[in-house]
């Protein structure tokens, strides 16, 4: 069975093409610069273990045309992986904010549609983008069912004492402003495999979700009970812009006494602070080759956002009363990086022992790189949010 | 050796003498209502183990005018504790935002009041009251030596990567945008009397300090090395009237989406919210008294507060590498209330487990309730912020 996983952003639309009896894709892209003068599609194949990539410049208006070409993509006579748009039996589609109405996935209705429509105001930058690649989809693949996975629903688990703010009632009950958290495809993927390799279904597991965005959650017994990002996913960790938690009273200072509007300050946390404002680079990469340096700027911005990774894990651990293992995935969590070291290191109260010569080897599923013995397993496991969609719409169309 | 404590507000001006032979009080009060109509002394003296309250009510229309008849009380013939102002040796001054000129106590120059007032866009509130107090007291007992005790310093040796936030690099070099803390005497004091009990000057202490306001800290070795309270006194903890932490994009989204000005965004926050947004009530004890009848409103607003605690004693637990001894004090940590008992529910993990019994009687300078054989220690030590600033002082004029 093929499944189409579409995540579409306000200007682009990502896929991936995946043959479910593999759990390897077929084709996967990018539909870029969608409405500017001239568009870009990049395509990939991957048929008999080579990859073939295809890159087309051309004015692409809006979303419906783009989706087109990559429907014609996939189903070219010459590169083509598939013969027929029906042969794709659901399309899953990535969904930012499900609110509270969302706890689980869902195939796409009328009514679902509706909701994704009011929960705009909490994700507008998200959701009205999503709502058009749904929209576009039903077009381009109307054999196909459509499937929503929330990035929100994982974290519909955790108890009120953790997802309400100490705000009067009416916040919450009026406005619906809560703790959300976001990566949920992400950490379910990696807490599930991390309880199936420890062997132990009531695990307590701390996921660190370290990409250019950046989440961690605490996940017992497979339920997550808390997570870093709140009602929108800009607080918790320091990410690639975004500044993560940060004293209110700060914001309050910039808006009070050094003349800022609101909106410059919520832009300021947003797009130019975090790994950027401390160092000048977004890219953990860059920062990360300044720490090897010794460049004292660098040094600064990585203790900095391992301190913070550390204190969560040592606040999960208190929420679940424990920890079995913690487990780094995406782009920083995943490569070659000082920071799983870093984050490791004076965590003995914990049961926590870095293994230097294991961290080298990431080439399983589930790569454990803690010293023999240790109390407390530390994994990498890479992530795979388009196979978890993949694999929550097949199992809700069976 | 008599030493007067002054806390110098807006319109009052706390005040304790304290004779540093017996470090227990001759006499206190409050002068309160400073520039209306109708101002209020409230003086209680502490004679032969005798208490004598007296009240009076006269216009008072600037604090020179109170802290002189506060002199004139403790001097009266008939209710005097002293014979002459010039039997106090020095005025402790409680001054709230060091900011990073004062990481220890000082005798109070031109040059400190020059310091002081250069801070007061970080303190608007509390450092322009303190200085008038300093300057009506320096001509009221003018043979005293002024000594200057400020909240932040004890803060002052939290590392760079725990007070930085992750901003530009120029908010905090041009605009001095970082952690301070505050309640920074009492996080000292009963720190020191933990370390002092547990005979190790190399433990690592928790303490939680919860008045109206509430903060907490991680003191390792004498040394504190992170706190909750920001650049401000509205982060962490969820507090009276202050919400604590809160996800930043909460602030934004009511400013974009909902109308609100920052103004009244900061004055929701710091007035509306904690307890009282939760729950109506700013005084923790008639939350607590619903929580007892099983109020379903005041059970949640308890174990949010207790939820937070947990989760900061575990962010400490990993910035120190474990715990020795979590310590409560003020208000709230003092006094009968089921907040010690959850906080240290579900934490084994870490060797905590409270006693039911030993936590009835708290009539020590320390009390200790955990369990016998506990690892780690659970703590209840009143604080007493006049006496450490006493201390302070006496220890500066030697």
């Amino acid at each position: 069975m093929n499944i189409l996983v579409i995540n579409a952003g306000s200007s682009s639309i990502k896929y991936q093409l995946i043959d479910m009896n593999t759990e390897l894709p077929l084709a996967s892209g990018l539909v870029e610069r969608i409405g500017l003068e001239e568009g870009v599609v990049k395509h990939k194949t991957f048929v008999n273990g080579e990859e073939n990539k295809i890159t087309e410049s051309f004015p692409i208006p809006d979303h419906a045309v783009g989706l087109k070409r990559v429907a014609e993509l996939l189903t070219d006579e010459k590169v083509g992986v598939i013969s027929d748009p029906s042969e794709i039996k659901a399309v899953g589609h990535r969904l930012v904010h499900g609110g509270e109405s969302f706890t689980d996935t869902v195939v796409i209705t009328d009514e679902v549609k509706a909701k994704v429509k009011e929960l705009f105001p909490l994700a507008p930058l998200h959701n009205p983008a999503n709502l058009v690649g749904v929209e576009v989809a039903e077009k381009v693949f109307p054999n196909a069912t459509q499937v929503g996975v929330f990035d929100t629903a994982f974290h519909q688990t955790i108890p009120e004492k953790a997802f309400r703010y100490a705000l009067p009632q009416k916040f919450y009950n009026e406005m619906r402003i809560r703790k959300y958290g976001f990566h949920g495809t992400s950490h379910k993927f990696i807490s599930e495999k991390a309880i199936e390799y420890l062997g132990n279904k009531d695990a307590k597991v701390i996921t660190i979700h370290l990409g250019n965005g950046a989440s961690m959650a605490a996940v017992k017994g497979g339920v997550c009970v808390d997570t870093t990002m709140g009602m929108g996913p800009l607080g918790g960790l320091i990410m690639g812009t975004r500044s993560g938690d940060i004293d209110p009273a700060i914001i309050f200072y910039l808006t009070q006494q050094k003349g800022f509007t609101a909106d410059e300050v919520a832009d300021l946390l947003n797009k130019e602070s975090g790994m950027k404002g401390l160092t000048g680079f977004t890219d953990m990469r860059d920062v990360e080759g300044n720490f090897v340096n010794g460049d004292p700027v660098a040094v600064l911005a990585i203790n900095m956002y391992v301190y913070r990774i550390k204190q969560y894990i040592g606040s999960y651990a208190a929420a679940m009363n424990g920890v079995d293992a913690i487990v780094f995935t995406a782009g920083v969590g995943e490569n070659k990086t000082p920071v799983r070291r870093m984050v490791c290191e004076d965590m003995t109260y914990l049961g926590i022992e870095w293994d230097a010569e294991k961290d080298k080897i990431r080439d399983k599923d589930v790569n454990e790189i803690n010293t023999d013995g240790a109390k407390t397993k530390v994994l990498i496991i890479p992530t795979n949010e388009e196979l978890e969609i993949a694999k929550q719409s097949m199992e809700l169309i069976k």
